[in-house]
């Protein structure tokens, strides 16, 4: 039997520690640095990264450190991307994984900057204040805590547009997997863009904790597509302590993080910066799943359908438009849309009653079939709101 | 010497008539037929098309009919766009340009339906009218009116939701051009979604004016990006009545097509919906121009980007991670950002001052480098404002 709790996170596996303190790096005086430690006895981890070119100096830390497929802990902060800061910025996250593997030695644990990832989000381009990360550093090992209040004060540290901690952990007979994420904005489209750490006590090689990372997060971040802007700063970090004892099969291990990640992703959608409606948009008949991918995200962008959508008007010529549009085969004349479960186009035709369609309440469900094959994907998405415009527009200033 | 003049339109060079009625087929008893008629002595003529796999009906008539090279006459409507109606549809365009040519033969120029293109524009997915289209035709044809005031009648009768007719005339020295537009949302990325016909007296062989319109369309119209958005029903058409008898090189018809696509493109722009900003984006040191033109398009598509301007926000690392996702070579740690003129990012750090560039007025040039060769292109856009989301979440209802 197993349980889903999203009152716990990244602590809520066996061998955890974390917590998350307010280091001064956001002005607000808000929780902005956030720790996760492994005491083991496994040190194994994996990692994904956003797609964009333009990386955050984190992100080419994180990634280099992760190719010893091991790490003894992730140290997270808010109030700044540390992204397009060149070589200073890189040098600046150096200094912050030295610095907690310094902490942490200290307090017992012998740790090299190597066992540590880095994480950084919000604004983009400017540097760190870094007498206020590195004194950070050390409050935060010294504060670090185990038990349930540690992992959700981590996940209020990373916390930016965000209006909610997302955490949650499933509970297996004998294991457990934990998650942590953030994210509200700059969602898409390979990994919405977030932070996310998930640990396990069970016991995984770092091939398995790849895999299961890789297969789970191509059906669930890369599938959540907020408003087609990728960052540069994406990061999902598996962490494994093998506390547990347990080593799940494959397939159990990537359905467990797929779990996890699924649900963590309804989190982000549901806090979604200026969301009125949570949006799934289905196509169906398509040749490929990839080419159902592709048509299910050029719909889930298209600005006009999403502002119709916020209008709760079902104005299903818009998602004709936009699907027309994507780069894949279709046969325009057999193309069929359902909003909610009622048909609006029947073979490329309007149906009766289609504009009296009830779109007001909050979920949306929108299918396509392209007629053209037996693949199907599924991209979630929000609104395009006024919320979204004003938080938005400003944000930096 | 040549006069660019927005007073006047499709009736600026000779051999054309043209006018606009109010045939009900809007709700609001606005004007809503227009009639292009060309008197002659030739009738040459080409056209280009959306690129959506979705195309409405009018669109397959008018692709079909400009086969043949040659056009007497073209009826536009606005009120609906004929898009997603099947068969029937198709069959109401093919009895609207049956209608026209009775009508025109009945006035007493003998015209084939095979020599009438038919646009629309409007709400995809219904029916038009048809016993108000067709009485309205006739009408049509009986007001069509040499002059000045036929062209603007007629521009204003293919508004939807354009704030201001939009026409312009070029006149050389012993021939002119002229040309109306409609266009405000949809608008991209193959055409900017909109009708448009253009007209001369200039003597000119279909495959000259082929060769001129695609010309023209590429550097213009392909370019301009409002939201990324590409209608059903887009359609650029040229006609040549040959009245001046002069016969331009084909340099000189290029070069003057594309002058009156350039100002059509300008007014298109600066009456899109919700647009408080104009706004360029070129990218420079491109591979190629084609790479130019889609990173410039990531770039102005950006939902996060169109924001930030709206905003006034010189929150330039947003521009850095959108054209970190275009799929293009570029040299991350080469690129270098400008706004207005102001460098904000040189070799893909933050420059001084960055954060305090003045973004207040009502245009904005956006300008990137992406330092791994010589080629540029500029894409114009529009910011993301409250205007366009109030605009767009109540159009159809």
């Amino acid at each position: 039997m197993t349980r889903m709790l999203r009152t716990q996170g990244v602590t809520a596996p066996a061998g955890f520690r974390a917590t998350g303190i307010a280091a001064g790096i956001k002005a607000s005086g808000a929780l902005d640095l956030a720790l996760v430690f492994n005491e083991g006895p496994d040190h194994t981890a994996a990692g994904v990264f956003t797609r964009n070119k333009v990386k955050a100096a984190p992100v080419l830390w994180s990634q280099q450190v992760l190719t010893t497929g091991r790490l003894r802990a992730v140290v997270l902060n808010s109030g700044g991307a540390n992204a397009c800061t060149g070589p200073l910025g890189f040098q600046d996250t150096h200094a912050t994984a030295e610095a907690t593997a310094a902490a942490l030695s200290d307090w017992g644990t012998e740790t090299g900057a190597i066992e540590v990832a880095v994480c950084s989000t919000g604004l983009i381009g400017d540097r760190l204040p870094m007498d206020k990360v590195l004194a950070g550093v050390r409050e935060v090992v010294h504060e670090m805590a185990g038990g349930l209040t540690g992992g959700e004060e981590a996940a209020r540290a990373i916390m930016t547009t965000d209006s909610v901690p997302k955490q949650v952990a499933l509970h297996q007979d004998n294991w457990t997997v934990g998650a942590m994420a953030k994210g509200a904005g700059m969602l898409a489209p390979s990994l919405a863009t977030m932070l996310c750490v998930i640990t396990t006590d069970a016991v995984a090689s770092p091939d398995a904790l790849r895999a299961a990372l890789n297969a789970a997060t191509a059906t669930t971040f890369d599938r959540l597509d907020v408003d087609g802007s990728c960052s540069t700063n994406d990061t999902v970090l598996l962490l494994s302590s093998g506390a547990s004892e347990i080593t799940p099969s494959q397939q159990e291990l990537t359905e467990a993080v797929t779990r996890v990640c699924e649900d963590l992703c309804a989190q982000l959608q549901a806090d979604a910066e200026g969301v009125t409606k949570r949006v799934a948009v289905t196509v169906t008949g398509a040749q490929t799943e990839d080419d159902a991918v592709l048509a299910a995200r050029v719909v889930a962008r298209d600005s006009l359908v999403k502002t119709a959508l916020f209008g709760s008007d079902p104005n299903w010529g818009r998602v004709l438009a936009a699907v027309g549009m994507a780069p894949v085969a279709l046969d325009a004349d057999r193309i069929t849309v359902s909003f909610n479960g009622s048909p609006v186009c029947i073979d490329g035709v309007g149906a009766p009653g289609a504009r009296e369609v009830d779109l007001s309440g909050e979920d949306i469900e929108v299918s396509v079939d392209i007629g053209v094959g037996d693949a199907s994907a599924t991209i979630r998405t929000t609104d395009l709101s006024h919320g979204y415009v004003e938080e938005n527009s400003a944000y930096s200033s």
